[in-house]
């Protein structure tokens, strides 16, 4: 089969079709998307070594399911620890991590995934949608861990894919929300869903509760730091190599929570898609196959460019 | 009046007794603590100038309470702001702060502050344990921020005065703690109270739902990410000048919280030392003259020290 395998760099491999395991079933991919982190992957992240991708949508050749379409949830607890038992295999310390962890990934033919981590994709959503599942769980993900009024004022510095999508996610709780953003085409998408947005410059100091970063660059980090309120909670949604500096006298003497956030259940996710709470279809930039791979990373990684995937027939 | 001044280095001055305002009252000093805070501020932090201290027992002269003996809050808040009608003056933001921040502090034979910021001293408390209401409330104010439970497993870094505080006031809760130092003799004083210690250095990795940071380090703050566990949170009490390097993708993977906790109220941390529900006498090592501030200041930044104490008579 076809795949697209990192080791130092990018290659497009034949490798054999992968087999399943007890309680594992086998998926034929159909689409798949690139996220940042597939990218932050390739400059080092997480030392990963195999095929890369976590974003997919595919056919079920055997296992649970068989003959559907499906999406699958990218974590693989051990299913025995505290972690898993409370149905939080995301944070299992023995877990794999589909194209991110000692786990092969979705960009290629096909991948072999837990039947539990598998959900079937409701009829009226398309392939090209239901892979943004991933990341609309991720961005819903904020809602497990924080409580958001709708009284309250909510910024999402970054006008990437992942701050679109969860800019609509928090326009549900009916909070005010603006983007703080630096590509004038992204924010224009972000206005015909009538989100407000701004410059990255324009801040105006110590006006938000929440603010969500999702531009995974230490300027936005800054940014963050002086958008919200003392005793406002800052939330990190993005995966990056680097480090960041903090002034700690700042976050003790406001009071500031910094929150981490990765991953969120699918099934949720699936819930506002198919009843189309959220819109995702426009965030698509460019469809390529998956011999131009190439292309389509070097593509991702244009500043005008939103959401790039992968088509594997 | 004697008064012991900031402005590049300490030193004791001769200044006017301060006047007050409308709203204020003037309370002689009887004894006063000196905090990390203090120490803080002879090496720059805050830019302070002007008469140091923050931790007092007193008489009040004139104003409100005339007559009695009263700890006082520490910040001054405008009183109009949304932070001071929610009571939460110590997040104004044209606030000052006694000692700290445009307010001459507490190392001085007078100090004026509003009415509203004094608490009588409950009888069965001597004014050397009353001056730990300060620390004592920003110890409780983790407990207006986050829920622990009796189920957690609570880890406090750290075996100086603010841990040894910290940790009495998390036992509360009967939820698992243990304090990691470096002090034998600290540790010794926890063990009477039947609080677990262990070393720095013997951290074992993801067991705490909750780390309280009160070392004031960085070595402290590394400790504490390898104890938090996957979704855990980290408290930051301590103020100090560095800021900090952060690996974020620890944070966001592991779903991290990092939370700054600073001043908390009085009347909660009144109402525990007025029950004897946490011990402070022991914590006091050593009390001076006000003359004797040179020698207080170094005896206080001694590794074996807890709380040092200046007398004003």
């Amino acid at each position: 089969m076809l795949a697209i395998y990192f080791d130092k760099k990018l290659e497009l491999k034949d490798l054999p079709k992968p087999k399943i395991k007890k309680g594992e079933s086998l998926i034929k991919i159909h689409i798949a998307g690139i996220c940042n982190t597939d990218i932050e992957i390739t400059k080092g992240y997480m030392n990963f070594r195999g095929i890369v991708g976590h974003e997919f949508t595919g056919v079920v050749e055997k296992g649970t399911f068989t003959g559907r379409r499906v999406v699958g949830e990218i974590n693989l607890g051990c299913g025995y620890c505290d972690f898993c038992k409370k149905d939080l295999s995301r944070h299992c310390t023995n877990r794999s991590v589909l194209g991110i962890y000692k786990k092969n990934g979705a960009f290629a033919d096909y991948i072999t995934l837990p039947h539990k981590n598998l959900h079937p994709i409701p009829d009226n959503l398309s392939n090209e949608e239901a892979v943004f599942t991933e990341p609309t769980a991720a961005g819903m993900e904020i809602f497990e861990q924080v409580k958001i009024f709708p009284s309250d004022r909510t910024a999402v510095v970054g006008d990437g894919k992942l701050g679109q999508i969860i800019a609509q996610i928090v326009k549900l709780t009916g909070c005010y929300i603006k983007v703080y953003g630096k590509n004038e085409k992204k924010m224009e998408l972000l206005e015909k869903l009538n989100i407000n947005t701004d410059i990255f410059n324009n801040v105006i100091k110590h006006k938000y509760d929440f603010v969500i970063e999702c531009s995974g660059s230490p300027k936005g980090f800054e940014t963050a730091l002086k958008l919200v309120k003392p005793r406002g909670v800052i939330i990190l949604k993005s995966t990056f190599v680097n480090s960041l500096k903090i002034e700690t006298s700042k976050l003790v003497v406001d009071e500031i929570t910094i929150l981490g956030s990765r991953c969120g259940r699918f099934q949720p996710a699936l819930r506002l898609l198919e009843n189309r709470l959220i819109k995702v279809d426009y965030l698509i930039s460019k469809i390529f196959s998956a011999d131009q791979f190439k292309k389509a990373f070097n593509y991702a990684k244009r500043k005008d460019s939103l959401k790039v995937l992968l088509k594997f027939d």
